[in-house]
């Protein structure tokens, strides 16, 4: 492995890209406007005032319901493998739901008779990195304090977690994707969701934060079974312990889908005691929608296979690149997924900001080196997460040349 | 004026009410399915992907999008008459765009670098009253402290505020709802808005909270004029010191409208610098859909006359209920709004509870009496707030004639 690199050579290669003034972004986990188009349906799902009704007779235009209608909590129910009582429907961003529990949690605790978060000293976020920067940002403007929990392939490290939640009293959160993770695509396994759900912590207001925001995102023919947390959690008396956040962003509209909110019947209780402050209810007509287009989970599963069909080349074509031109140089891994948005790529140490800025000079924009860890710093500078959906296949193909191109380079001046 | 009332009568007619087993409700101010049934082109706006498109090319089912598109904003420019760069869309709900705001005011500040209020020892706001029910109710969840500011026919008393604000340093907030007030119906006059713009707060993190809910709201031809508070603070270097909300809750679908805030140059920059930790965007589809319904002012006004024409012979039965049955009885008043969504009624002092209880009894739900107040308590116990729009013309009629028959005995009970 590792026939010596032509540093000239590929600066050469590199010059080119840069002549040919590309303007390419993969740098957030966007639907491609080929799958916004698969939903159609749910723009038309309401035509007239008379669609406008629930299965339970609920007006949908007028004001009220505010832990959603009947079908939608159903849909999520079924999605998520819990009751239906369970779940409660919110607006357009699942991001929105974890900023608002988050700041319940802040500004009157995670239950009635709890201190607020904003009363403590100090309150930590276990957050498992490389990891998703919009939820290290929502901790962040909270002034809470983040450690980063190394990643394995199944998964947080648990020991690590472990040592940390059982310890110390600080702890009070923890923020998880645990299927198709965001940026690895990795799914936890069976043993790390017993750990976290039979943790005991040490503060009595520990929270984690499982964002199963590609829980039916698969690029295979089945999506990746991820145990039930809330039911294993129950087996420890644990079931408090979790909010399960998902959505429809990726499966209908990025920015006009619905969120969900799925917890144990004490959280849900305390969840609306406080929304109800906050709202009268969320968009019920959206809800509607909806449900109307998907009954089931077969309709979700169905709808999927199109996506999946989408963006299967796309993962694909970075596989292909990254084994083609990147396999065996010295620090140089990415991952595999089976689903979700991105892949993780690690570069040689101290070099992901230098490939970042170089493809970014040549017109390639990337998710920013550093984005993936807690306060944007990547201890060891290696991650660059990839995010292929958006661009073309061809536009992807480009930027891939590119970045294949920089990431030679920082291994070439390594040798 | 005053023949003496029959109390045995009253309460023989009051008993017949009973006997119907009535069901009716006029607690809240929803509007009337009719009203609802007015935008059925809102829900059919956007039938395919090609509709999608907001006019500056944004695809508008993808993420972003923080402020809201292009011609929404315009839209609540020309209702708000602000420029458009001082417009932020927001979800569903303008009462959540409030909770949001206050929420920012108490973990973060007004602006970079004040302090929250969360770490001062007591904030208070001042709370017109009577007023609304859900504005208390946001300050009461941040334990914020409420001094109720008596209304006058043109608004809060204006001698009392600036005495409250320009002396006591808690003082760092203040509801409103200037046109078309809820309960009262009045809207403020020009030499109010005036005083309310020169004020000169003790505390330099004072904001009023100015919810022009009923904006465009009017029975008669044309809206109550009310003078622009923006401007007016411009004058006096005051323009940071209001936040102006309104929504199309009440023009088009109470459930699945579009909010709406509007404010200074700084505070868009502020509001929009806490915005991003907490979504991505809200939902620019439904902000299309009334875009292209509601191209500009005019058509929100062809169509606020529809609603006016299903809303006007509600408010006449009211009037003309209390002007046939309660005239003349002493220390019972009512307003005559000529916009919004209510009518206060006043009872003998120590009789409201009485008289909402009674009408329950007998099958009719008003809002709870003291709801107008801050915390609940109406210190003088004569408030009722009349929410004419949601039942039917029959409907409202019938219980028309409960309220007054309880009003009438509560009268007769104090001769």
């Amino acid at each position: 492995m590792g026939s010596k690199l032509n540093l000239a050579e590929l600066i050469k290669e590199y010059e080119s890209y840069k002549a040919l003034g590309l303007k390419l972004d993969m740098s957030r986990g966007k639907p491609a406007p080929e799958q916004l188009g698969l939903s159609d349906d749910v723009l038309g799902a309401l035509k007239t005032s008379a669609d406008c009704f629930a299965s339970d007779g609920t007006d949908c235009r007028n004001y009220g319901g505010l832990n959603g209608i009947s079908e939608a909590r159903r849909l999520f129910a079924q999605m998520l493998e819990v009751p239906e009582e369970c779940v409660i429907i919110g607006g357009n961003s699942s991001l929105n739901m974890m900023f608002d529990t988050a700041l319940r949690a802040y500004t009157h605790g995670v239950k009635k008779g709890a201190k607020p978060w904003s009363k403590y000293d100090k309150v930590t976020f276990l957050c498992p990195a490389p990891g998703y920067d919009r939820h290290f940002a929502i901790t962040e403007y909270l002034g809470i304090n983040m450690i980063a929990i190394p990643m394995t392939d199944e998964g947080p490290d648990m020991d690590v977690v472990e040592s940390y939640v059982k310890n110390d009293e600080t702890v009070k959160g923890f923020w998880c994707v645990p299927r198709y993770s965001n940026p690895t695509g990795i799914t936890y396994s069976d043993r790390v969701v017993k750990r976290l759900a039979a943790l005991k912590p040490k503060a009595d207001d520990f929270r984690v934060f499982w964002d199963d925001a590609y829980a039916v995102h698969t690029l295979e023919d089945k999506r990746t079974k991820l145990l039930n947390v809330l039911e294993e959690a129950k087996k420890h008396g644990n079931e408090d312990l979790f909010y399960v956040f998902t959505s429809t962003s990726k499966i209908t509209f990025a920015g006009a889908g619905i969120a969900a909110l799925a917890c144990s019947p004490n959280n849900v209780a305390a969840v609306l005691d406080s929304l109800k402050w906050q709202t009268i209810g969320y968009d019920k007509l959206n809800q509607l929608r909806h449900a109307k287009v998907f009954p089931n989970m077969e309709a979700i599963e169905t709808h999927m296979k199109k996506h999946a069909a989408l963006i299967r080349p796309k993962f694909e074509a970075v596989l292909k690149a990254f084994s083609e031109k990147l396999t065996g140089l010295a620090e140089v891994e990415w991952t595999k997924p089976t689903g979700g948005y991105f892949i993780s790529l690690d570069v040689p140490t101290g070099c992901a900001k230098r490939v970042v800025m170089m493809a970014k000079e040549a017109g390639v924009t990337l998710t920013p080196a550093g984005a993936t860890y807690p306060y944007g710093k990547d201890p060891v500078d290696r991650n660059i997460r990839i995010a292929p959906t958006y661009p073309s296949l061809a536009e992807l193909e480009k930027a891939l040349d590119v970045l294949c191109c920089c990431v030679k380079i920082v291994v070439a001046e390594k040798q």
